[in-house]
């Protein structure tokens, strides 16, 4: 084993960087097949809990158990919650108890609530166990509010100071607290009544004048996020307005917490995850390091769903038994057009999920964004039906049925657009998250669509 | 027109959060109707800059004309930088010139390069003209750097400090310079040579006593940036080690910037929607705001790529046009097996694609989720072998029917699984974007299987 070997790789060589390396893994792996602690602690020393979870989630069940065990109280806290969901439980059933509530004291205590919010009873009491009492009556205190809530992201621990200060007094009471959160950005300047009015960064008040009052030198955008706003709206918030970090307050506005940009990042990169697993029909709870019984068990639903649509599609198919038998170039071709439609609609649906998720698509450009669609699915369906038709009169010899592909792909894709856009659109107004179920619909359509038009204009025409 | 409407919704009430009133959409724009400039500027006062960008972004063109010539003098130059590039271009000609140059002033030197980079020459000239000769320079310097790496993400100027300072020295430094950044949170320490080797938070500074060593309160988590580093990669980086900024060094590992935390956001953000995008065989830099032209145009070339392979999958088809002729129910029901495949794949291709962008799928691991999506495509193969045999049977009352589409259903769900992994890996290692690629390629794959093995097995079974 060299002892060179980098364990995470920055260099820039494409998309090398931060991919963990394969023989440093090895390496690792090797000192827990002969046991060897000090080369395991020496190997993982250098790595970031974050990289260590992926170490952990990239190995398989056995590894991981022997790992754990050999590794024993090196174990950290931050590894914990940088672990996915779905081996957390694993992992923590088996540390030893006491390293176990060793490696939670460390923890900030809104690190803890998102550690134990989906933990059971029994490891979520041991977890609880383990910490203080103020920090216990913290995380429970977290819990009581709503999952997925501002309530939940947020530290509850705020550097405040009164609106009327000046430089001085905020530098000197700061140079004179004891127990100042370990990362924090911004002073929050109250009323009298601890509504938040004002932020000053850290940097402002080092270059200001002892005698400048703290209210002439807030930051321009200031925006306070309710205890009870869904998280994706507080990411959004931090993603639109460039915050650093943010005030939350109560039902009365009263300050009670603070939320950071990096939880609002961790939010944001967990939405965008479970749209696009939504979106391909893949659980918004799965995950790489999952087995494959729950992997089956997560996609079956989604593949269920497309068996009705895929039966429907045939049952259309049906009507058209005799035409089929006829000519028999009907049943060569008429994938082709249900198959464009499904890509039309996709493509749609796709940005339309996504605009309604950075909220661009809204009442303003509903109608616009409908005519584009359709008329983009307009010159396309003309474009390919030509195309088409010259494949089908070229292949076939028959200038009827290259015009009935033709005629066809023009009103699939037209359908399409229009499918692709008010689908998601509608699903939205009902409460169902677009990204989830405007794929199963979409498809739907367009095969049906597809296929009818594609089979009816032939027995129209062609008999 | 109430003197009451909220411009920005920042109410929980479930997902109208920050999505911009159309009420008071509609009031600007009879503002703008009956060209009462005070009323404009009245209704524009209280949005922030990234929302009054997404009102250009969501009005039509006719009325942003309109908007923009009436606003004049009030355009702020934070509006420019948040516009979407699709209609920034057409912004920065109708605005007058005074008014840009005096827009484009007030930015920082990193906004100016993110909004220069992709304008054509004329209007990028014209932007630097109105810049004073040091951030003319800045950004031309910037602009040295290759598109989408850390140099054109980072701030140049940085707040350092000697390594061997102490807190007193530290403070005091800060306390008398004259042009700290607006915006910073650490203070890089620098050996003589100005490597960075660690990062004192400002509040941690705050906090401790002036004695104290700088090196000695560093925090845990330092990471340094190269300065040709993806930007994906950056945002990557902040995102796993919960980075608030880190220094970039050049080639020779001396400190020449600063990235913070909101840029690696927006980044972050931009990465999601290309993947997503990209996936769904849309233009990555498709927009709401485009035109029907520059859709269409984005959206030909996948669905002319889905053409070849649908055209791929009946020229398997044609093959078995006798058979076909002799059983119509093949026709029926052959194109059930196709969609599941499609689907399957589709599923097991999305989460290769995203754990290839969270950097969780590697050499460590590659053969287990080989083998996971192998097995999970048997298993759910078999279940809705089960399920579709039955289905053949009873509606078409033929057990060796039934049989047939339950082996094909079994064989193009396994192929599917290891299409879905394998073909973005592969992508991955020849450098090309699996995002971009792999849909074509697996639903090549899922159909041609798909029709192959259902109308083959007829053949021989049925025949």
């Amino acid at each position: 084993m060299s002892e060179e070997i980098d364990i995470v790789d920055a260099e820039t060589e494409d998309s090398g960087a931060y991919t963990l390396d394969r023989r440093a893994v090895a390496a690792i792996l090797y000192a827990v097949d002969i046991e060897d602690r000090a080369k395991l602690v020496e190997l993982m020393e250098p790595l970031h809990p974050a990289d260590i979870a992926d170490l952990l989630e990239q190995i398989n069940a056995f590894d991981r158990m022997r790992l754990i065990r050999l590794y024993d109280r090196e174990f950290d806290g931050d590894i914990l919650s940088e672990l996915d969901e779905s081996i957390r439980e694993e992992v923590i059933g088996l540390l030893n108890p006491e390293v176990l509530a060793e490696a939670v004291r460390d923890l900030d205590s809104d690190d803890v609530v998102d550690l134990v919010e989906d933990l059971d009873e029994p490891q979520k009491e041991a977890i609880l166990g383990a910490l203080g009492d103020s920090d216990r009556a913290a995380v429970r205190q977290s819990l009581t509010y709503p999952e997925y809530s501002a309530g939940r992201l947020m530290q509850r621990e705020v550097v405040m100071a009164p609106e009327h200060w000046n430089v001085g007094e905020a530098i000197d009471f700061l140079r004179n607290s004891e127990d100042l959160p370990e990362q924090f950005y911004h002073i929050v300047l109250v009323d009298p009544k601890l509504h938040p009015v004002g932020n000053v960064t850290l940097g402002k008040l080092m270059s200001s004048r002892r005698e400048v009052l703290l209210k002439s030198i807030v930051e321009d955008t200031f925006h306070v996020i309710p205890v009870d706003q869904y998280e994706g709206d507080v990411a959004y918030a931090f993603n639109q307005y460039h915050l650093i970090s943010a005030p939350v307050v109560d039902e009365n506005d009263r300050l009670i917490g603070v939320i950071t940009i990096d939880d609002a990042m961790a939010v944001l990169d967990d939405e965008h995850e479970e749209d696009i697993l939504r979106l391909a029909g893949v659980g918004e709870e799965s995950r790489l390091s999952d087995n494959t019984f729950e992997t089956t068990k997560q996609r079956f639903p989604w593949l269920a769903v497309n068996l009705v649509t895929a039966v429907l599609a045939s049952l259309v198919i049906a009507q058209f038994e005799e035409a089929i038998a006829q000519i028999v170039a009907l049943a060569v071709l008429m994938p082709i057009v249900a198959s464009m439609g499904g890509n039309a609609g996709t493509q749609a649906l796709t940005v339309a999920v996504r605009a309604l998720a950075t909220k661009d698509l809204t009442g303003s450009n509903l109608w616009r964004v409908i005519r584009r669609e359709v008329l983009v699915g307009l010159v396309n369906g003309l474009a390919f039906a030509v195309i088409m038709g010259l494949v089908g009169l070229i292949w076939f010899g028959s200038p009827a049925l290259g015009g009935v592909i033709a005629a066809a792909m023009v009103v699939n894709l037209v359908v399409a657009g229009l499918a692709g856009i008010a689908i998601p659109v509608a699903l939205e107004k009902l409460g169902v998250d677009p990204a989830l179920a405007s794929g199963a619909f979409v498809t739907t359509v367009t095969d049906v669509v597809g296929f009818f038009a594609f089979l009816g204009l032939a027995v129209v025409v062609l008999l």
